[in-house]
C-alpha cells in the first residue's frame, strides 16, 4: 500500500500508536501539487463525497429552489440535533413526503441534547436522526424530477446512475467499483488522485457558466456559509470551516477520508487515514490546511486535532496527537 | 516499526482499511512460541496489564478475604453497569469507604440501560462508573494495607512502586518508562514479549507454592469463572471468555492491546495494533486463539468479530472483518 507515516499518538515520552495514510493535493488548472504516500491507491470516499452526489441534483434545476441551509444539509453528515432533525422533516413535508420516504435507516443521534430527548421520552430514533438524511432528502428532491421509483438506492437506479455519471467525470477516473455505504447509498471508489481532483473542480468553479459551474459554487458556498448544517456543534467539519470563516468547505468520511476545498488557491485535497482512524484524518487534514495557510495553526478548533494535547477524567494530561516526523514536510 | 498487516476491512469486494501490528505467543517453561511484526516493540499494556497490577494485592495477603468476583472486577475494564457499580459500592462500603476515595474519575459508562437511567434521572455519572473503578477499589484495599496517603496513583506511591517491582519481575525486563492511564494511574511500558512473558507465568502458575504463584492462579481463574465483571453483556473479553468455557483469561487494553492467558497449554499472548483499532485487536486475539486449539472459531461471539460481517441501520450487508492474508499463517 505504500501508507506514510502521518499521526501519532504520545503517551509518558513515547510514541503508543501511529496512523499511515495518503494524500494529494491538486490544483485545478496545474494538477498534482503534493502527494504523500500512494495517491493511486483506490479509496471510498464514504461520506466526503456527498458533494459530488449532490451535482445532479443542482445540474438539473431540480435543487433550484433549494436555501443555502437545505444545500449544506444536502452534503453533511449531521449529528441529529434538532436543528438538523427539524430542517429536514419541514424539507421532506414541503414535497409532500415523510420519514418514511427515507431509505437510510435509524441510528441514535451524536448530538447529547437530542438522544437525550429521544432517551427519556422512550422515543425510538427516527430515519431523519440519520446522520445522511439531508443527503438522502436531497436524493428524493432530485428523484422526484426523474420521476424514479422509490427505492433510490438501488446502484442502478436512475439517481444513482446519474451520480456515477458525475462522479466519473468529477474524478476523471472510470470508478473501478461501489460498496454499500452505512446510509445503503452506493459508495462508487475513486483514487485518492481521483477525489483530489473532483475537490479541485469544485475549487476552480466559478469562471465558467455551465451547470455544473454553478452547481459547484453553489455546493461549496452552502457548505462554508452554513458549517453547523454539515455536522454539528463539536465536530471537526463544523469547527474547521467556522475557523476558516467560511473561505474554505471542507468534508470528512467514515473510515478516515478527509476533502478540502480551498477556492482561493483553486486546490482540492484529499486524503486517506489506512487503518481508519479518525482521530488522524482530523489531524492530518489541519496539517494540510495549515500548510496551505487557510488554517491558524494556534486556533482552538486547531488544537483541539493537531498536537492536540490528551487528558482523562481526572483532567491530568495524558498524551498528545502529532504529526508524525516528515509529514506533511 | 515492522508491524504486520492483520486485519482489513473490505467492502464492495475491496479492501478498505487495513490494520498493522505486533503478536508473541509465548510458552512458560519453553519460551518463544511465535511471533508477528517486532515482538521487541515497546508498548503500553493499558488495561490488558490489570492481572499484573492486581498481583501486590493478593501477594501481600492485603486481597485474602475478597470473593473471585471482586478479584475478576479488580481486573476489569468493565462497562458501569448496575452489576457493577453495586459490587464497587459494596466492596469500599465494606472497608468504610466511599466513591470519593477513588481517584479514576468518572465517565459515562458503556452499559445503555445504566446510561439510560442516569440521563433520565438527571444524575451524572460518578467514579464508579469509570471502567478501572474495580481496580481503583482493587488498589485501596491493598493500600490499607499499606497504609499509604490517598493519592495512590502517584507513580512514586508505594503502591505504584510495588506494582512495578511486580511488572517487572513477570515480564523479565526493566520498564522503560510509563505514561499516565487514562484512569489517572502509571502504565509501565514493556516489550511485546514482555508482555507475553506474563501472561505465560500466568498459564504456567499452579505447580509452585509461593505466594504470587497462588495469586496468579486465584486472578486467572476469578477472570475465566467471572466474565460478566471483566467487561460486560455484549462486550469481547466476556463474551469470548465464556465461549472458551472458563478454560482461558483474556483481557482487552486502550490502544487495541489484547492478552490471552492460556493454563492448558501453559502459554501467554499479547498483541498490539500500531494504531489502536480496536476491532483488529479483537479480530487478531480471537485468529489466535483460534489457532492455538481454545476458541471455536463458528462460535457466535468469534464470528462476530472474526470474518464479521459488517450490516448497516437497514440490516444490509456493507463489508466484512478479516484477516489478512499471511496472518496469523
Amino acid at each position: 500500500m505504500n501508507a506514510v507515516p502521518m499521526v501519532e499518538l504520545w503517551r509518558g515520552g513515547r510514541m503508543e500508536s501511529r496512523h499511515l495514510g495518503h494524500a494529494v493535493i491538486w490544483h485545478a488548472d496545474a494538477g498534482l501539487v503534493e502527494s504523500w504516500g500512494n495517491p493511486a491507491e483506490a479509496i471510498f470516499p464514504r461520506s466526503s463525497c456527498k458533494m459530488i452526489q449532490a451535482l445532479p441534483l443542482m445540474e438539473s434545476g431540480a435543487g433550484a429552489g433549494l436555501r443555502p441551509e437545505q444545500l449544506a444539509l444536502a452534503c453533511a453528515s449531521h449529528q441529529g440535533a434538532a436543528l438538523h432533525v427539524g430542517a429536514v422533516q419541514r424539507w421532506l413535508a414541503d414535497m409532500g413526503m415523510s420519514e418514511s420516504d427515507l431509505r437510510c435507516g435509524a441510528h441514535e443521534p451524536g448530538d447529547r441534547a437530542e438522544r437525550d430527548r429521544l432517551i427519556c421520552a422512550h422515543e425510538a430514533p427516527c430515519q431523519c436522526h440519520n446522520n445522511c438524511s439531508g443527503k438522502h432528502t436531497g436524493f428524493l428532491t432530485m428523484n422526484r424530477h426523474l420521476k424514479g421509483d422509490a427505492e433510490y438506492v438501488a446502484p442502478d437506479h436512475p439517481l444513482q446512475r446519474a451520480i456515477l455519471q458525475a462522479f466519473e467525470e468529477v474524478t476523471g477516473e472510470t470508478s473501478p467499483g461501489y460498496g454499500i455505504d452505512g446510509c445503503s447509498a452506493p459508495n462508487f471508489a475513486t483514487s485518492v488522485t481521483g477525489l483530489a481532483r473532483a475537490m479541485a473542480a469544485f475549487a476552480g468553479a466559478g469562471g465558467g457558466g455551465s451547470a455544473r459551474d454553478r452547481a459547484m459554487v453553489a455546493l461549496r458556498e452552502a457548505m462554508a456559509a452554513h458549517p453547523e448544517y454539515v455536522a454539528g456543534e463539536g465536530r471537526a467539519c463544523t469547527e474547521l470551516m467556522r475557523a476558516m470563516g467560511g473561505r474554505v468547505a471542507i468534508k470528512t468520511g467514515a473510515e478516515a477520508v478527509f476533502v478540502a476545498i480551498v477556492p482561493e488557491r483553486r486546490v482540492g485535497i484529499a486524503l486517506k487515514i489506512a487503518d481508519g482512524g479518525t482521530r488522524a484524518s482530523e489531524a492530518a487534514i489541519c496539517a494540510l490546511l495549515v500548510r496551505l495557510g487557510v488554517l491558524d495553526p494556534g486556533h482552538p478548533a486547531t488544537r483541539k486535532r493537531l498536537d492536540a494535547v490528551q487528558t482523562n477524567w481526572r483532567g491530568l494530561e495524558t498524551g498528545l496527537v502529532r504529526l508524525a516526523d516528515g509529514f506533511p514536510a
